[in-house]
């Protein structure tokens, strides 16, 4: 029995609380400056809005004012924040943390690196950290397969937890495990992050499947859809991933597992990742299905143009060439570049 | 421009005839003894009843008493009958093959052969037919992700065309191909037809998802649905395939690809397997849930089978451990077997 805190009282961070509640843990969800109205009704009710949920017993909120009472005695920080508050709870950490504490962050993403290196999140926090902490503290990551809600509701889910190596990774794990969360551990930190970062690229593509149909007036008078052509991308998409991997030195099976197909699975059966894609594959450029999604967090866009900044860095120093991971190209150059969101049907599956 | 000819008028056989059609060729629809019916519609009207749709221009069809006066100058014949049918459809074509032609067969499943082998339908057809004719002909697969209504519909669909060797592959693709039927060559027709195999019988286990929530009373208050587990049935799934096309020699990373996460991908939008499975996750003995889809084919249970007698003999043979594949395992035990359908979860994820 530990005390914890989680920052961030958004969908994921705040489901974190039920298996680590349920574990008989002290947890205290802090909200950032953005989750007062959050962490208000959590105070007020014991109830989340967001979730939609009663909170689970051993739950205490905290209002962002209120960070460094509710860190108090904690040895396992969740960073709950999204892909753009990295730097935010970097800052936020780096003056608070102690030695000993485990720093674990559920953030989907990736930065493009040096020389085409890929730079994960926990470690661009621990990067930023002080030198004379940042080696005192263990850093890991849960992703995989997970919607909050289902989560919440205390439904089968399976992820991964990774660190750098199989000690934390096991020992973090086994906190977090109950009859419904499977953590399974890892030591390959990188292909974890990278897996899980780039299905959420990939997930775009698969929304485009069904906005190409919206755009053809959708289901046919026969009945038929578009899940061929979505499977077909779902497909290319695990493909690029696994070449992806094998090109950073992660595990490249993790294409087939929960960071990479299952992951891609989930995120697909709803949610605003396909829906942008839908926006994109029915004919609007990306200013216009972006401003339709206004003040919508979208993980993706961010991972697809740093992956426009590592693939040429990758072909100029041979480890790929020209044509590889066309579906990864095609959605730079539809959102980098703002070209209209055509697909490149006659490059696919040459592996 | 080539004559061909496909035997069986169900829906993804008859579905063929719309790329073989759109590229100029002459192609005779011979339906089986059972597929009468279906045949007089598309005499009489030109319309295909189970497809819903008007036929093409290039198609003529044929009952199965006049499939002589079909095959005459064939060089093509597509096998479309389903896997109960593939010692029919042997048989049938022993005696009517000539030295030169191409068997293309579309069936999805796998049989255990001696010593831990799979045979392959292809090679089945093959071994069937007399000596003197056999080794003058080509046999060829296609397999991946493509509901037979959508092909149909000229809505985009990317599948894998195999043979055992490249030359006729790619000759074949090329007599497949249209604007919306992209058929990629491969000289792995082991991986290619074992891939589209298992998938649908790890099908079976993504439906078992949404059972168990059907038996927990549905998406619960909170709009909680089973997804996670879903897509860790599906994840864990993908690495099951990628392990046994591994055992047997196959293109491991179609795990990945069309065979493997594409075609899981589709087969689990929908239809007779996935809903075969929701009956067994929702708490239903194998013999019961069978009888309330009495009639439905369901290839995923001849697979899982094949896969129940191939299992020990890698055992055995010590080409795997007792404890690999706990998702097939739990397959064959809940349909070979007759036990209870649960999940044995932590099992899962030991790769």
């Amino acid at each position: 029995m530990l005390k914890s805190a989680i920052i961030g009282a958004g969908l994921m961070g705040s489901a974190m609380a039920w298996p680590l509640s349920d574990n008989g843990n002290d947890v205290r969800l802090v909200g950032t400056h953005l989750d007062d109205a959050v962490i208000k009704a959590c105070k007020e009710r014991n109830f989340h809005p967001r979730l939609n949920r009663q909170l689970p017993e051993h739950v205490t909120p905290f209002y962002f004012s209120e960070i460094d009472k509710a860190l108090e005695g904690c040895s396992l920080i969740v960073s709950g924040v999204n892909s753009l508050g990295i730097g935010w709870i970097a800052e936020q950490l780096s003056s608070r943390l102690k030695p000993g504490q485990a720093v674990v962050g559920i953030t989907k993403g990736l930065e493009s690196g040096d020389n085409g290196s890929v730079r994960l999140f926990p470690h661009i926090i621990k990067a930023a950290l002080p030198a004379a902490i940042r080696d005192k503290l263990s850093f890991a990551a849960i992703g995989g397969p997970c919607i909050a809600g289902e989560l919440a509701g205390r439904r089968l889910s399976f992820v991964m937890l990774g660190a750098d190596d199989m000690v934390t990774a096991s020992s973090l794990a086994k906190i977090f495990k109950t009859s419904y969360y499977y953590p399974t551990p890892t030591d390959d930190l990188l292909g974890l992050e990278v897996g899980v970062a780039l299905k959420n690229a990939y997930t775009v593509a698969v929304g485009m499947a069904y906005g190409i149909m919206d755009g053809k007036g959708g289901v046919d008078a026969a009945g038929a859809s578009m899940h061929n052509l979505a499977a077909a991308l779902f497909a290319q998409g695990c493909s690029e991933i696994r070449l992806i991997l094998r090109l950073l030195g992660g595990t490249d099976w993790f294409a087939s597992s929960l960071p990479g197909a299952g992951d891609l699975y989930v995120t697909s059966m709803g949610g605003r990742t396909v829906r942008f894609g839908r926006l994109l594959g029915s004919g609007r450029k990306f200013q216009e299905a972006r401003e339709i999604m206004a003040g919508e967090t979208l993980e993706s866009i961010e991972i697809i143009k740093h992956m426009s900044k590592l693939m040429p860095v990758w072909c100029q120093k041979g480890m790929i060439n020209q044509d590889a991971l066309p579906l990864m190209r095609t959605l730079s150059e539809i959102i980098v570049e703002g070209r209209d969101p055509l697909l490149p049907l006659e490059s696919f599956f040459h592996f």
